[in-house]
């Protein structure tokens, strides 16, 4: 089926994008990429090089090259193939290309492509395809097919190319390039710290002997070269493997990824593949969602997921999700509050155990980020805007320029920005309250939790008239406005994490009181500040619908701004790529944001508010959002499912859900790249569809559902893990089933619209919504 | 003697420019200001119109036209004459000028003008002099002479030009014109609140019977229109009066101005000029200030002191000083803090009296800062940063525009630039200090004092962490930072504000209980508010000279901005005229400030500051400051005095001084006209001779001595009011002499370097500096 012109999907996994098409490039490169958490390959063809953006990006690789930005390494292109025919490169400047297709199988996470290329004299065909292994992180599989389609006088170079796509610098200006035993090598060494980064490379299996290869080496290449003649009809493949390593995996990388070459060789393709396919079935038995009746949906829903699992560093707990997860260097490989209030809850509610990880990562950045408040003159913990795995903020003062003037605009989204901290409290009680892991809270939550509790504290201010503490200076989610006060996202979260830091201080002091000790000890936690927490808990002020209108003001003064449209605004630009926000752009003195901000407060906190108020608010500000952060239309899409707006939601999942499938988005801003994967949309996208259509949520130890699904949609269903137990939920118009695991251990309390339709193991449920009737099935 | 290019002085009190040069029209317009406080004439020939920038500035005409700008009036012209010579208009345009020579007789307040005009055929010289009555303030009085230097057939016209020059809109839209009797009237009305203006018109002496001289009337000009003859030799010479009043300062202005120029037909021009003198004489009497050896600071010093002289309205207790006086429309003719910081200490210490009237204005303005407070979310008493005589805070929140862009800048001076409000509370408590008025305090100065202190307390936050107050978000005098958080200048300036509040609610207490009852129940003070100022008292954090360097940072964080040098910055400009400053100038994220901030402190505030603080921090802060205000230099010099860096001092008293004098500024920025008189730095000129130079400076009822004269002025000297007892101080190199006036009812308590040298009334007393040395001459 087609979704769009060049994009095609038949059975819901495989996408398939058909055409030669340059201008495409950015955007195909980054959506057919694959990955495993630890590496993304991009999705680029064999014979492609560094003009055409061709990249394997590799976590824990930091280095800051430029001495202004830190971003991952762009690894040596293992996979690289440069078939020549009568000395002509096949290539696309060199022939006509026909019956172009890329194909992506989300399922099996492989990457796909063929093509015929042809001048005047030949003709032949290519075909290739390549995993990033999801059991063998380290490891690269690929094959690689070339069908004469007339005879051939073949030139083929195999080999690593280190020719390297960077944006801020070279980060491997040290390479050592050299053939040990069969396998290509490149070991390279970062510019900053001389941290060894290494590709091996090695053939599996070929149909032709390559044996008469001869080595070739440049600078930043190596070969095996050589030439073979094919008959028409004749078919050349061989498949390859190649290891990736850094020396912050593993002590001794080279002998690592040699090491893993070898081995790789004894299980062949095959055997890579089989453990490949089953590392991916056991994720998507619990990550996948179906959706029946809408095709678009569907494979749009899966592409958002397949990113949201391929960003994410499932095999440690340092490492971030990159705000473009592994697609490309852009926003430097760091992690976001995205990470906690885009990306995590998919994680949470499917795959718990890696949830924790991303957790475990913010705790292994905590003395970082005390380091950070203590820099500007805070206590506690104040995590970075963009967090990367060293103790640095990696979010520069300065990262883009004034198009009108040239001068670059100080930005304070590093300083001033503090929602992510009370964000990552939110993304810690969510966490807890799905899985009941206490032992997490007990070992990490609560240290974080009180100390951004902390930072909170010291951040803000008493107003001795008023009596009530204040946050003053800062930025909630809508970035058009800085320098704010009392952001009511900003200062609700702040409470929210606050009176947790005191509900875990009791849950500590009842269940653990000796842990709990050695924690205040440890983080010298008085109770002179437990007092001071417990006084603003009471006394922060948070701004209350007004009687009236039921609005929540953004912050203080935002309704005396002037009121217009992001349309009517966009009339003053002077130039199109204007930055709209801070200092000096059209938004600043305006009532139009960039994000979803009340908004987004009412979505991840709804039970504070009444419906009156979640539609007051919600009516007042979409039109006034300008819907530039990807982050945006998804958080309405949710509020609007609940609120019964079924078009405005399913429209804006839609959006949300195509950002990067249909490459809506800039590539560029002020000349900085910022192409690639939008990893918060794609973690949205799961929300979107378990929060926003099936409206679930959360409360003390129950699930709630209240469903709210497209009208066109005949069914939805999706897998839970909750507090350990296993229940896959399917809706349709009508009704609801759900059934539990028979290896759940104990009954799941699941709400339909308020009325309970507990799910014993091993059983299945189904009510109806016409008539709330309910009837168990009996075992699965 | 020549003091630049053009400009000369004979005596010290005459200031004379030669040649006729279209370029200084703006400038000598302002410089030969004639003025009373009331309305203000630029020094521009009879002859010129609108488009020579001729103004006739009236205070308390604020005015709205365009919606935007509220500003004065410039008033129809009552003394344009226009002489043609063969149908051929006498403008420069037309011929030749010679001998042009302008003077300013300070003195008498007097201003004229000759010149010779030849063309071809023809030659006459024209002289004229026009003052504007310090006697009687709603008049002008002029004579006008034409000198045949050869037979002329000689055409005049005589009357009034209401064809104006105005920056902001047409102020007076409907007018009448007419003539009444043998008056010349121009009766106008505002064109926001119709409030009439009215100039009249007319003849007092004529050497020739201009009785056939008819009527010429137009839309915007009415004249007596006839020709004489006049042979070689002869002269023809009239003189005129006109008087100039508003609805607001009398209830039927017509018939006032009517009557006004009747009476003044019988003082006639010698009787009008009389009075005018003599009050003249009274005021230099005391204001004067002089120095021997030096005679460009002589001259440059007493034209600053005229021009502070008349644009204060001293007629008034509901008028302020603009920053402009009347020398033009630029600045609203409003007040800033340059009123109570620069204009005040000359008239505390010289006409008490006319200070007093100045901070009543402030009391009369107490209701709008009130409102100004309220409605940016505080209490008390918040002053407007510009303040005319209306409840409006004038200053808008755009007022220019960044010339890269064309986009309007948003500075907030009005909302941010807080210091006002404890500037005048300082001014109060000079005031007192200097005078003993008791009853001011009890009638005006502590309900100002306490609104001010309520505000501070309602915009300060109390940090919990750091148990202190601080006060966020603010500018201090430094324009290029804003948003700025416990700028050095303004926490302490707050300090002082609330400890005054303290101690003048104790001494109300002491002495006037009932009167204090009275108060706080009318501004409903409470026990609970004034707890809470004691409380900030104490508790305000405010900045401490660093141990090792002993520099106060003027912001939080200011130190760590980059560190570098005005020249070196304005290297970074890609427009001359950019503008520095918030939010994207190119000061903003450096340590370039616009004026003195710390030093500003430092001057005011010096018994707070040991003499190492001192120097460290001017010091410091000199090199790093741009000296884009006017009111910067004077600041430095006062420091710089006391400091013994006596070259400094001197260069930069020369600089203050001369600003206007040597037209050292811009007439317009951002396309914004801001020519007009520095009134600031005029007031400031006073405070260097005598603050500084004489080194003289108040404690409790003391007056103390530390002078610091540049090195060639043989002498200084100038009178002092201090609690009503008149004093004359003359220092030279060598000794200092005190004079008592006999009419002094005790003895001041002078001191000379910390020893005591009071004098009794009527007594002089002596000291040498060299030996300390006293010697009393007995009654003078």
């Amino acid at each position: 089926m087609q979704l769009s012109k060049d994009l095609h999907s038949e059975d819901g996994w495989r996408l398939r994008e058909t055409g030669y098409n340059p201008e495409r490039i950015v955007a195909s490169g980054s959506n057919f990429l694959v990955g495993n958490g630890y590496m993304g390959y991009r999705g680029t063809t064999e014979e492609s090089t560094c003009k055409d953006f061709v990249a394997c990006i590799v976590s824990d690789t930091y280095d800051n090259a430029d001495g202004k930005w830190r971003e991952l390494c762009n690894v040596p292109n293992p996979l690289y193939v440069c078939a020549s025919v009568d000395g002509t490169p096949v290539v696309p400047e060199n022939g006509s290309i026909l019956n172009f297709e890329k194909e992506l199988d989300m399922k099996g996470a492989v990457f796909s492509r063929s093509m015929k290329w042809k001048n005047a004299h030949r003709e032949l065909r290519i075909q290739s395809e390549r995993f990033a292994s999801m059991s063998d992180i380290h490891l690269l599989v690929s094959k690689y097919c070339i069908h004469a389609l007339s005879d051939l006088e073949l030139s083929l170079d195999i080999g690593v190319d280190a020719n390297l796509w960077s944006l801020n610098g070279d980060h491997l200006p040290n390479k050592k390039i050299y053939q040990f035993e069969d396998m290509l090598i490149v070991e390279a060494f970062t510019s900053e710290r001389d941290i060894p980064v290494i590709v091996c490379e090695g053939l599996l299996e070929t149909s032709h002997d390559l044996d008469g290869f001869s080595l070739k080496t440049s600078e930043t290449m190596i070969t095996r070269n050589g030439s073979i003649f094919l008959s028409r009809g004749e078919r050349l493949e061989f498949s390859r493997v190649a290891a990736v390593y850094s020396g912050n995996d593993v002590e001794n990388p080279l002998e690592k990824g040699i090491c893993d070459v070898r081995s790789a060789r004894e299980r062949e393709h095959q055997g890579l593949k089989d453990a490949h396919d089953s590392s991916w079935k056991k994720i998507w038995s619990v990550a996948d969602i179906e959706i029946e009746g809408d095709h678009l949906a569907q494979v749009a829903l899966r592409f958002n997921l397949y990113h949201n699992i391929i960003a994410t560093p499932r095999h440690a707990d340092h490492l971030p999700i990159g705000a473009r997860g592994l697609s490309c260097q852009a926003y430097q490989g760091g992690a976001f509050w995205d990470q906690e209030v885009f990306n995590l809850p998919f994680f949470i509610f499917t795959e718990p155990e890696v949830a924790r990880k991303l957790l475990v990562y913010r705790y292994r950045r905590l003395d970082a980020a005390r380091k950070k408040a203590r820099r500007l003159g805070y206590e506690g913990a104040f995590y970075p805007w963009i967090s990367g795995d060293t103790d640095e903020e990696l979010c520069p003062s300065h990262f883009f320029s004034d198009v009108l003037t040239g001068r670059r605009i100080r930005n304070h989204f590093n300083d001033w920005q503090i929602h992510v901290s009370p964000d990552i409290v939110y993304a810690i009680w969510q966490y807890y309250s799905a899985t009941d892991d206490y032992r997490f809270i007990e070992k990490y939550g609560a240290e974080m939790v009180f100390e951004v509790a902390r930072f909170l504290y010291s951040h803000a201010h008493f107003k001795k008239t008023k009596q009530r503490y204040e946050i003053i200076r800062v930025l909630g989610p809508d970035e058009y406005h800085e320098n704010i006060d009392n952001s009511a996202y900003t200062n609700y979260f702040s409470a929210f994490s606050i009176r947790k830091a005191l509900e875990i201080l009791n849950m500590l002091q009842e269940h653990s009181p000796k842990k709990l000790q050695r924690l205040t000890r440890k983080i010298n936690l008085s109770s002179e500040e437990i007092s001071g927490w417990q006084e603003m808990a009471e006394m922060l002020f948070l701004p209350q619908p007004d009687l009236e209108s039921r609005l929540i003001e953004q912050f203080d003064g935002y309704f005396s701004l002037e009121d217009t449209s992001p349309e009517k605004l966009s009339e003053r630009l002077k130039d199109p790529n204007e930055y709209w926000g801070w200092p000096n752009g059209v938004a600043v003195e305006t009532q139009v944001i960039k994000q979803a901000d009340v908004v987004q407060l009412i979505c991840m906190l709804p039970e504070l508010f009444t419906p009156d108020v979640q539609k007051a608010n919600y009516d007042y500000y979409e039109p006034r959002t300008h819907h530039r952060s990807s982050l945006s239309p998804s958080v309405h899409s949710i509020v609007a499912s609940r609120l019964g707006y079924k078009k405005a939601a399913y429209e804006q999942f839609i959006d949300s859900v195509t950002v990067d499938l249909f490459d809506v988005g800039v590539h560029s801003s002020g000349g900085t790249f910022i192409g690639g994967i939008h990893t918060g949309a794609c973690g949205a996208a799961w929300q979107m569809a378990v929060f926003g259509f099936a409206g679930l949520s959360v409360r003390g130890r129950e699930i709630n559902m209240d469903p709210a699904m497209p009208d066109h949609w005949k069914k939805l269903s999706f897998k839970l893990v909750f507090h350990g137990q296993l229940i896959e939920i399917e809706l349709s118009q009508r009704s609801i089933s759900a059934v539990a695991d028979e290896r759940n251990t104990e009954r799941v309390a699941l709400f339909l619209n308020g009325s309970e339709l507990g799910v014993e193991p091993g059983m299945k449920k189904i009510a109806t919504f016409s008539t709330g009737e309910e009837s168990v099935v009996g075992k699965t």
